[in-house]
């Protein structure tokens, strides 16, 4: 047995994953866990729930203590203790023990990194007000339970996953919400259209988005602390969350002389290996592969923490049987009230700003067959490598249903399937689950049908007048809500009116979804005429002019 | 344009979709769909929910009528018009209109058989009486819902899929309702331990299971119907619902000489072709290739009959840009009261009586994070082949997301991914929707520590009493369900209880749900114990003494 001498810096998702991991392979190993706050191994996906009341009870958010990981798995852990410099060549840790105010060395044989990543913190005029707040652990949720319960108006400023919970959380808890978000958007990692759903589902809501804005200046008044917007305004709050993102804890590895990446991750290797041999690292603060296109990707979430803490331990004691972390792809998923969003993989504009080529269809249906009570709109975005059909990213929004179609699209996405296979996956049907032909097969039978020409679709509303716009909507249905320069011809009645077109112009065929769309794409095209359907329809696109 | 004949025999699922699907890629075609029943193209699935109430309108299981099509797809539908014979010479098929009375001969250059599968009836005296009922169509839903209004006691003979959800749905309708089984467990295609959980909602649901037994013979009394069983008994019953499986409606295809499989199905190409170049079949009726193995399946599902006439309708008109059938795995779920079950794949118990070599592990978890609102318990089974580790099937039971799970496992199935790739899956996580390491990762971990013999798993509690059955949980629980034959030390107990234990014997550890008690088994085994740990715990496995 090895005896073998670990230590490991940080005790939450990756490093108690490794640390767990480790002493399963090895029960003589001397594991010691250092962590700079008071606890370990905790919940941190649930803070947002516990502020808002929806996870009512905090004890269930501390999932393990020193002594109950002591009990199960013999680790030492040291809360409150902040690892202070590494001594690679000696192979040991400055550790300062915060309560005691002692320093000590302690020796490895191997170390792991898992410092994780902590809130980005503006550097804007008024920032140290005591009345503004970040996440990331226990002491910081009670701190924000605690200024959400004098009842006060909230401003949230950013608008990513943390943000939108807290948002949600706050309003939950009776309060006026404000979201500022420097991008026009709301969770940028989304692409425009997609998040667009979730901004209408957040004003449903009434909290008010500042979308394209920021705060300048934070000034604290008695009672409420003024945040002066770029865009000219003032939001009075009783106190401020910052969520604008979050940097990676690289500066003990960045003193140590370990490799980092671009954006200062620590730079890990298949293993999870620093550049040193002997020093792994996990987590939010490192660089991974990225395994849909092979670069590096940096991925701040819970999966891949846990699974890189077990890959680096596998590394260590299992041998020539360890196996290499294939990358992250970035799957993620929020709650916004009713509706959920998520994505895996690229999104059109991160492919766009890449300058990477590639294909994309929306597409909406229901989350199961829309006879069975219940049924819900559910929309699905997907984008593909145009010369393979190789899946490159998903993304789905709806009220149900959203986290399964982003667990397919990964389990395809990692399996490197095409948008042909889509539409043979066999998914599981009954009326209460799914529709026979589920919304991932329709993705795949639609960019199917396009990489065969069978239909050209178009992402927008066409801006050029001499196109015509054809509505083949139901006649109730577009008279109640008529699409700004649409004619509207109900698609059974269109073989009936070809003659009222001019087939020298080009059509665009729009429609509620995108599907009756594409049928009358395809009458028009068989007749002679230049045509392209709206991919996602009105759904997708909104009211022409809202759009244009 | 081709202006090509086509007639279709069967205008539900599978002559349905691919009647859209050839309108789609020809304008011109000449497509004669006929059907010999009331109705087309209508909901077959959400026939027993309109029976219970829970689809409270009968006009939505209509989709689409004649009419609508004709509109929508220019098709010409000929209902209670049944297909004679087929003069593959002549290329022409002998209609004969059940209202009229009259018959006619209809010219193709193509033809699609989708007549789909009919319900067993099985020889047993009485059969005839009135009072049993099968389902396959709207007049038989409105019969059964006639006789369900009466309030009497029901009987439903078979306990697959629609067994199971007409044996629901009649509880709805506040009958009493028995239900009678040949084989020894509901639900045959999930392997025993499964179909436990589903038999034990059953009855906390008051069905009364009536397992291994079978209806002798049925004798019409003047008020009830009784049903004599094998065993001895007698359910007197207002009616009967007989669903004991299906059979391919393939008459019309033997007369013509066109090759059958070894069960009756009409045997179809990877296009869809049957032996006749020019006649196609698709749905239930046919066999196909089964994609795990590669051998020959017939699934009668909704999922594949869509698919299937898809890709007939294809290679008719698409030419070298049709794409194969790429086979049926044979995903199906069913939801029993607030269960759901189901399965993709391969069963253990199927693969065992095929004579083919699997390993298989059972984990259990939650639906999603423990700590947040709702979570809810999750049984998956995943089996694969020994040499490769290729997945070959799953099996997931629980009350929510277990939809998800088939479908992330059907994906990677479809895909021939290993126990090795299901670790690495980046799924979805946040709070309400998952948890970092989601059960599908967990049977990757199980598995794979299975291949690297970091843990020897049993599927049963142990017969020889010769082994030391160590219970690792907590002693409160232990105490309140103890389980005959073993010994409690809770886990963080084990490592000071080393010599209680006699290292010359092997050992079974066993906790609630598996996981702990690998832990154990990994203390045991470096500490030089003959180790096994048992698979799925007491949720899978229930109490020693009630499993042997």
């Amino acid at each position: 047995m090895s005896k073998m001498k670990i230590v490991v810096i940080g005790g939450v998702a990756a490093g108690a994953s490794f640390a767990a991991r480790a002493r399963r392979l090895d029960e003589t190993a001397h594991i010691t866990v250092i962590e700079r706050g008071p606890d370990v191994s905790f919940a941190n996906c649930g803070l947002p729930y516990h502020i808002g009341g929806e996870i009512p009870t905090r004890d269930v958010l501390a999932v393990q203590t020193p002594d109950s990981l002591k009990a199960m798995l013999q680790l030492e852990v040291r809360t409150r203790c902040e690892a202070q410099s590494i001594d690679r060549a000696g192979k040991r840790v400055l550790v300062r023990d915060a309560s005691s105010g002692q320093s000590e060395w302690l020796h490895y044989d191997k170390l792991m990194l898992a410092p994780g990543a902590a809130p980005v913190v503006p550097d804007v005029p008024g920032i140290d007000d005591p009345r503004i707040f970040t996440l990331r652990n226990l002491s910081d949720m009670d701190k924000i339970a605690a200024a959400a319960a004098s009842g006060m108006r909230a401003v949230v400023v950013g608008a990513g996953f943390i943000g939108l919970e807290m948002a949600e959380q706050l309003h939950r808890n009776g309060l006026s919400v404000d979201v500022v978000q420097l991008q026009p958007q709301v969770m940028p990692q989304l692409d425009a259209k997609m998040a667009r759903m979730l901004e209408n589902e957040l004003r449903r809501n009434d909290i008010r988005l500042h979308l394209g804005d920021q705060v300048t200046r934070f000034e604290g008044g008695d009672d409420v602390l003024h945040c002066r917007l770029a865009s000219g305004g003032t939001l009075d709050a009783g106190f401020v969350v910052m969520s604008v993102g979050v940097r990676p804890e690289s500066d003990l590895a960045r003193a140590a002389g370990l490799a980092l990446g671009e954006r200062g991750h620590i730079a890990v290797n298949e293993s999870m290996q620093t550049s040193d041999p002997d020093i792994y690292a996990a987590g939010d603060a490192v660089e991974t592969r990225e395994r849909v296109l092979g670069g590096r990707a940096a991925v701040p979430l819970g999966g891949p923490a846990n699974r890189q803490g077990r890959v680096a331990a596998d590394h260590i004691f299992l041998g020539n049987k360890a196996r290499p972390y294939p990358g992250s792809i970035g799957t993620a998923i929020v709650r916004v009230f009713e509706l959920a969003a998520g994505i895996t993989g690229w999104s059109e504009s991160r492919l766009k700003s890449a300058g990477r080529a590639y294909d994309t269809v929306t597409v909406n249906d229901n989350n199961h067959a829309t006879y069975f009570p219940g049924a819900k709109p559910l929309t699905l975005k997907i984008v593909w490598d145009p010369e393979s059909g190789v899946l490159l990213g998903a993304q789905a929004v709806g009220a149900d249903g959203v986290d399964k179609r982003l667990d397919v699209m990964a389990t395809a996405i990692s399996a490197r399937m095409t948008v042909e296979d889509l539409c043979h996956l066999e998914l599981s049907y009954a009326p209460p689950f799914g529709v026979a032909k589920d919304i991932v097969n329709l993705a795949g039978f639609a960019a199917t049908n396009m990489r065969d020409g069978l239909v050209d679709v178009v992402d927008d509303f066409p801006a050029d007048a001499g196109v015509q716009l054809i509505d083949v909507r139901g006649k109730p249905v577009a008279d109640a809500s008529p699409v700004a320069g649409a004619v509207n011809i109900p698609f059974p009645t269109l073989r009936d009116n070809l003659d009222k077109l001019d087939k020298s112009r080009p059509v665009v065929t729009m429609c509620i979804i995108g599907k009756t769309s594409y049928f009358a794409s395809r009458v028009l095209a068989q007749n002679g005429f230049k045509v392209q359907s709206l991919a996602g329809g009105v759904r997708v696109n909104g009211n022409h002019r809202a759009v244009d």
